[in-house]
């Protein structure tokens, strides 16, 4: 004892002196430093430029080259996807490269348009223009900021994986389907994705051979490119190394090849003064974005919107895009990092890319999976390379937008329904089915149909309050272990509860000790509620127990709580359970016995262990669970 | 070792005998024995009434006669209250009087009308009329009937202590401001408390004298009969006991006192020809209810509503009164009952005076824990007390309601405030301030601030919001003890989080290793994960401890976790973490050392205690966590 409270002792300052060396130099830094050190941490290319080599500068290059081919036609798709010229598509990845470029803490992201904000964006806005679209750009960026500043990215932390699978399954899906009617050349408006299949069938007759040829050849052609990247030319055979590279690089370009082959194709029919057997993107106003201030004001027909109607006809976007836009960065982030994620910075840097994205006509934006595995796999160095593909973008904004309108729109279709279909999370499942984890997979499984019957936003929301509900159960319903014992003085019963004891759990932790009191009315054996995992509780425990230490005396049964934390005492003290309820294991004995039990040493030594109750894995700690018995 | 698996192989034995024992004799019972067993749970007066005695007979009789002396003033009360004439709680407590005694299980409960459900109903009800009441007091029983089958009750545990309190304080300010009004004898229609006072301040002119003169002195009155009680005439005195009774019974009728000598004041003024100087209950229908069905139609003005309507029209008022009806009748059987309460048979029996009583023209009704106060007292042996109870309120019905149109106004409303001021739970303050728990005292505050601003309806679900909020953020921010170890062969540093780890916490924890990894990059210590508090996990948890020991794999750091329990194992190897990633605690030396530390002895002996985080507590038990190093 007195061992253990020196060394308690010793510890508390040991702790004590360890918080002191954990914030060094607090008063010691001079302003300069610490300016640096802000701005380095705020603005990282301060920090990472100063010691950027020429190896660093070649890799960067080829990275931003690559990425460029991929995420041009990514934009021209997904602003296609949102319902919006490709040009909106190109602004946002081309801002969204250049401020990460200055802001940005993590090589591997790219910030464009993505698939699953293309979705979201179309989800609140497809029933309005393109200025509802900037403008919920505008306000993204300034929650993101807001959920930076206020630290509230740990908000993402309440989204399962098993509710992002569900979700992000069923927007791929969603995607999909939706991409079906530019696939074969049809014409029809839907909402939802139900109202989609429903027109796909009534509209079966309106498929126009020339589109589906085209977009069924592209898709297979797309996925047979993937492919590619995988095959290996054996090392036997000489030049395999530049043919290895080759297929590399036709794989991570597919996007870009089938834009321009089938470009060209629908090129040469205009050329020869034919209209191409395919549907084609609308012609569009060329250029690079010029800067406005987001739209305030906008008309819909004959109807005027203000700022605050259109902020009110955007519904909750505002707030499920930015929260949609940080899990997906924060978990491609950590798939390509082995540290620490400075997620605040990751979040400022994201909320940059909208903010200043909106006063270019951009829509919505953050990293793609895709790309990142794209960058990474081509050697990128630093964030530079971002300054790359931004320049190419910006390139293709002013030198190929007049030839957008050759675009076929069956093209697009393959390019996204090739992209979407490998985000449908099937590997999800056999692991939570080996794990036995039923709950989670229903979660999966009714998160995703949630997503495809009520829209994806309320389905993620429900998928979250599942969770979360489940959460709250755990702490309703602590597992129990009752270890009944029978020494050489009497019988006695130990109750452990596993967990911290408040207001959902502790009617059912009394329920559960007046009925095993209940059972033996008779010899009314002394009952212990073992308290050793308890480390905190709250004052509807504390007035619960006392009634309980109330009811107990008026039976004239002994009912103490064992090894209680002081923290946890001074709240049950607090609703008057008295000194004498809290025992100490140590004193067992003498507390259950008195002097009596203290002269008998054997009053305690266990005879018999009448009947355990608990988990099969917690019998393989019985050995722990009896240790005062067994002392 | 030997001994502690073959004592698990016994208690695994044990335990299944146990079981087994439990359920003895399912299938040797006669059916007769079991629907005998069944009726006694379900109509309990078949049970009790075996074995009724003269004794019980006595002290149900002098209960029963007592307790209808509250009753009848307090639902005449309760009734101006909800904005209803006189009968309509009479009938309530006819009701719930009479059948309580064959479905209830607690002697000392007494159903009828309450403060509480007077207010829920006015809030529900105040633009409607009487129908609309009747019909809720229908739907009220049959929710509490469907809360009864699909023993839903465990839902009143999710409302905690302090949010119980800060909402009845509120309702006791809102029911005694309400009643300023009557108190006064002013008139003015007004909605939630702030709208009263106000009216109160415009309309002060308006003032009587004859009401308030006999309002004030009637509370006061009230205060002073109620005091009576504690008075103790000393035994010296001869007739001490007879007098004391006097005082007992005075104190407990004291609202039937107050009520019969106002109204012989008014009847006095009545018989002489004049106006009595004050206002007066309006005349009503009289006698004994008759059995109708609740109403499924009504005309409010000259607008017809169906019974559709009606429902919608009662908004969630049949789902927030079964839950507060519940909520305090379980509390008050918990403070009677030295015992096992069957709570599913309560709630069944309170459904029951609810839904019954709706075919008798009665408002939703619940026990008060000032009746059960006094029945207790008056030495009730069994429910049949209610019998005699029900009998004097169906008089008082019969060959009284003639004259309750003599009852002053002023005089109920006395009664009400002077009940509901001693609702005000200030006792909650000390105990938590004491026990430092300031979340609890901002919950109980908030709660009561909610109540007031929001309405209590509200009120209630924004506490009961508060609180499983905090429960949410208790996982996700577990509380984790660092222990940097000094050996003879090296550092390493074990991790301890002492809950369960799902996806809320598993940033937050994964987070805090990187974080410590990095802090010494260079000398890449090992970091054991000690999992022994860990009882339970999830897939969430599962992927991010995977991406972790792939990182630390990257970086050439050791990390384990160390005595996983077999089903979180099971959990996190689905996601793809190695054997070799988890290690027992008796292993460690040979993990962490290889052969060199098995051949010295003191590989793991240590020798020096870095420092340890955590808290003052958990320090205490310092000898616990340390004990793997000191073996």
């Amino acid at each position: 004892m007195v061992l253990q409270a020196a060394m308690r002792r010793t510890w508390s300052q040991i702790h004590k002196g360890f918080r002191y060396l954990m914030r060094p130099g607090k008063k010691t830094q001079p302003w300069s430093v610490k300016l640096k050190k802000y701005l380095n941490r705020r603005i990282p290319i301060t920090e990472w430029m100063t010691h950027y080599t020429r190896d660093d500068a070649v890799g960067d290059l080829i990275a931003g080259i690559t990425i460029a081919l991929t995420i041009i036609p990514q934009s021209i798709a997904y602003a296609a996807l949102a319902g919006l010229d490709p040009q909106y598509g190109l602004n946002s990845a081309f801002m969204g490269s250049f401020i990460y470029v200055f802001f940005g803490t993590i090589k591997q992201v790219v910030i464009g348009p993505s698939s699953l904000m293309a979705l979201l964006t179309l989800q609140y806005t497809s029933h309005l223009n393109v200025d509802f679209v900037i403008l919920l750009c505008f306000l993204v960026g300034v929650v993101e900021l807001l959920m930076g500043i206020f630290n509230l990215g740990f908000l993402v932390s309440f989204i399962s994986a098993p509710v992002v699978s569900g979700f992000t399954t069923a927007t791929s899906l969603i995607v999909a389907i939706s991409q079906f009617k530019g696939l074969f050349g049809m014409n029809f408006k839907s909402v939802g994705m139900f109202d989609t299949l429903l027109k796909i069938y009534d509209n079966i007759s309106t498929i126009r051979t020339g589109d589906t040829i085209l977009g069924v050849t592209c898709f297979v052609a797309l996925l047979l490119m993937r492919k590619l990247k995988e095959v290996q030319i054996s090392s036997d055979f000489k030049g395999h190394k530049v043919i290895n590279n080759i297929f590399w690089f036709t794989s991570t370009g597919r996007n870009a090849i089938a834009v321009l082959i089938t470009s060209f194709i629908a090129l040469w029919y205009s050329n020869n003064g034919m209209k191409p057997p395919f549907i084609t993107t609308k012609p569009i106003e060329s250029g690079i974005p010029s800067i406005m201030i987001p739209p305030t004001s906008t008309q819909i027909g004959n109807q005027t919107y203000d700022l605050v109607e259109m902020v009110s006809e955007l519904g909750t976007g505002y707030i499920i895009i930015p929260i949609v836009a940080i899990l997906a960065n924060i978990a491609i982030a950590k798939a390509f990092v082995n540290g620490t994620i400075d997620a605040t910075q990751e979040m400022i840097a994201l909320s940059l890319c909208n903010l200043v994205g909106s006063f270019f006509q951009s829509i919505p934006s953050c990293g793609a999976f895709s790309r990142s595995a794209v960058i990474n796999a081509s050697g990128v160095r630093t964030p530079l390379a971002g300054l790359y593909s931004a320049g190419l973008t910006l390139l293709a904004l002013q030198f190929l937008s007049p030839y957008f309108y050759l675009i076929p729109r069956s093209t697009l279709s393959a390019v996204l329904i090739s992209a979407v279909i490998f985000l449908v999370d099937w590997e999800i499942f056999e692991p939570l089915w080996k794990a036995g984890a039923k709950l989670e997979l229903a979660t999966v499984v009714a998160t995703g149909f949630a997503c495809l019957f009520i829209g994806v936003e309320l389905g993620l929301l429900f998928g979250v309050i599942v969770g979360l509900v489940t959460l709250i159960f755990k702490w309703a319903r602590p597992k129990i272990d009752v270890l009944r014992t029978k020494t050489s003085m009497g019988e006695y019963i130990i109750i452990r509860p596993d967990l911290g004891i408040f207001f959902p759990s502790v009617d059912y932790i009394s329920t559960y000790i007046v009925k095993l009191a209940d059972e033996d009315r008779e010899e009314k054996k002394p009952i212990l509620i073992d308290c050793r995992d308890i480390r905190d509780t709250d004052y509807t425990a504390a007035k619960s127990f006392m009634a309980l230490t109330t009811m107990f005396e008026k039976r004239g049964q002994k009912l103490a709580f064992l090894d209680v934390r002081p923290q946890c005492q001074k709240m049950w003290k607090s609703a008057g359970i008295k000194n004498e309820s809290f025992w100490l294991s140590e004193n067992l004995t003498e507390n259950l016995y008195g002097d009596d039990g203290i002269e008998d040493e054997n009053a305690t030594r266990m005879v018999e262990v009448v009947s355990q109750s608990g988990e099969t894995e917690v019998m393989k700690n019985g050995g722990e669970t009896n240790d005062h018995q067994m002392k």
